[in-house]
């Protein structure tokens, strides 16, 4: 307090004694640009994604878009092909929604046969929450008068990827926004920037960034991310494709893996994060015994659909060891599944969609950890090669 | 798309292409770490402010806090006198609610003689929006135990100016919060790093930065910013003190100063903010005629208590000249007063909270201008010298 303090400065960063709180990229062996970059969750609180902090997954990297230079077709099964610069955009009606957006593949270190030893923010942290602000989609079909056969729409994406994928007419008509703003600024260029995709609750994958074109068709594309990538081989032999809504998951961010209750027993307070790609998070339980007995958790209100939802419970560590759990219920009735539940439904092949409860154990040390269920079967998933393409 | 992209960061940043997106610093001239810098609200869509863009106001600059060296005591009329590391702090419950923080100074540019020729954001900008994330001050103030004769909270920051401030100690009891988050992370140096005292929906200068103090007492601490600043001599020769609420107010900020309707004749979208330290903002009404008639603007859900809410309505421009003017309507039914109305109740002295309705005039050219009604008698108010101390 003695020495005068800094300037003004035109653009903030965080302190510098938080240069620890960062993403966590984890890039292809071969391709750098390709892979993941993890959110912190576990160092953050609330339920905002700082956009500095928001999840990453490329292909092949971040292009680096001049928006003066950047266009949106939208063309195929429609009455009238548009062609659309961010100027003309600006010039539609805006929407924003807060909503998370999620890998599909978040979370799938839980089929290894292995508890991770990965901080939760970098097991669990290709989900984000912002306030994304763009033109409702449906807007833009109305005005290309899409035609009655239309079934599909093939997003496309500006990167040297030219990443591709399908979504229903419905959902297009129903709550997908042509974003421009995340969090009140103009979208990141690792998060799309200038024109993102935003589809509540769906998947990640097809909330297509540097969106380009959009064509309107009477079939799905089948494309990579459809066919050999973010589908199952289930148990029945059949493939689980187009599995589009983000299920009911949860996570207790602290404490979590890694951290230490270093003051030893005492009060403490579990926070953590649920969502669901359904609507609204209606309940989520906590327990402290392994499963054995579960609390209802405070939720953080305005409960808001299709957005992370932060809850909170106050527990008082005895000292000995003790299992933490969570478990997120959603509007529909949906219930977070224990990891067998969903390792038996997905059998040998799963590596996508993994929102099995989270167990983390606390040793009377107080040092937290990663760990499987006791009772669980050896789990004989095949578990694949971690590296992202 | 024919070069593959960059690769991970672990902090994002801004595309090169928003380098003009800034906050603009109006620094005292001879303390230039002193004054004010402007959140851009002109170029911002949505509700929330990203941290980089959130207002600074400063009386001594920027402290550099290293968050294990620093602490909170609350002490003076209390059975327990409390000191706090940040570390004690993350023990206790937390709470977020998204909330604005405007300067009492904000838009006083309005009470010059002259219409402003400053962009939106930089005339309006100092209300920005966030969800602030920390401990009801109620927790600790409970656990200190507060005297029965305790009326006042006197708040003092950890910056070279030591700012403080008093608080009623309803206010402290209510919904004050020590606060640790903005937008999920810690929150910025600029912005009170390690902690902010958020008092929603009241003044900024009561939400007291790099928070080191709060002394219990049974009187107010009479300090420079609730005596000789932020407050009114009015008319009557009464001084207007201790107006801790902030009223409602309302502004478009697009199509807005500066801007050009280069497209010409035809549907543009007007956008803006409006907001109240009342709760909610329960209607605003637009006109694109300087005021002889008005349509109700939608507003963006969820309306949340104490918050920036967008509010949009489409409007077709004929291409002549035209006003467009902004009204907000809190849920108390208090309704945002005409300029002439405020300067008649200010008097001569008005410095502080001005949150008149403004006028956008669009010339027929398609540029747009900040101007006062037309019949508006002279402005008597002595105008006040703009540099910020």
């Amino acid at each position: 307090m003695k020495v005068p303090g800094k300037e003004f400065t035109p653009y903030g960063k965080p302190s510098e004694y938080e240069a620890d709180v960062s993403r966590f990229p984890s890039p292809n062996r071969v391709m750098r640009n390709s892979g993941v970059a993890w959110t912190p969750l576990h160092l953050l609180e609330g339920s905002i994604t700082p956009n500095g902090l928001h999840f990453e997954r490329h292909h092949n990297g971040v292009p680096q878009i001049d928006p003066d230079q950047h266009e949106l077709m939208i063309h195929g099964l429609v009455k009238h092909p548009l062609k659309f610069t961010v100027d003309n955009l600006l010039r539609y009606p805006l929407r924003s929604q807060i909503c998370f957006i999620e890998c599909g593949g978040n979370s799938n270190a839980g089929f290894n046969k292995q508890p991770s030893r990965a901080a939760a923010g970098y097991f669990h942290g290709m989900v984000s929450c912002a306030e994304w602000t763009g033109i409702p989609l449906s807007i833009l079909l109305h005005e290309a008068g899409i035609d009655k056969k239309a079934k599909w729409l093939i997003a496309e994406g500006g990167d040297a990827f030219v990443m591709n994928i399908s979504i229903p007419v419905e959902k297009a008509m129903d709550d997908a926004i042509v974003a421009l703003y995340q969090n009140g600024e103009r979208i990141r260029p690792e998060n799309g920037y200038p024109l993102r995709l935003v589809l509540p609750g769906w998947e990640g994958v097809l909330n297509v960034k540097w969106l380009r074109r959009l064509t309107v068709s009477d079939s799905p594309a089948m494309a990579r991310n459809e066919t050999s990538k973010y589908t199952e081989l289930l148990p029945s032999g059949k493939a689980r494709q187009f599995t589009f809504e983000m299920e009911a998951k949860s996570l207790i961010t602290s404490p979590s893996s890694g951290m230490v209750l270093k003051d030893g027993p005492g009060l403490y307070q579990i926070s953590g994060l649920a969502w669901t790609g359904s609507g609204k998070i209606k309940q989520v339980d906590v327990s402290t015994d392994g499963g054995r007995s579960w609390a209802q958790a405070e939720l953080q209100g305005p409960v808001l659909p299709k957005s992370l939802t932060r809850f909170r419970i106050p527990w008082h560590w005895q000292g000995g060891p003790s299992i933490l759990k969570s478990r997120a219920i959603d509007e529909t009735g949906y219930i977070q599944p224990e990891r067998e539940v969903l390792l038996a439904n997905r059998g040998r092949h799963g590596f996508f969609h993994y929102n099995a409860i989270v167990n983390w154990e606390v040793e009377s040390d107080g040092n937290v950890n990663h760990v499987y269920n006791r009772n669980e079967k050896e789990n004989n998933n095949l578990g694949l090669d971690a590296s992202w393409d």
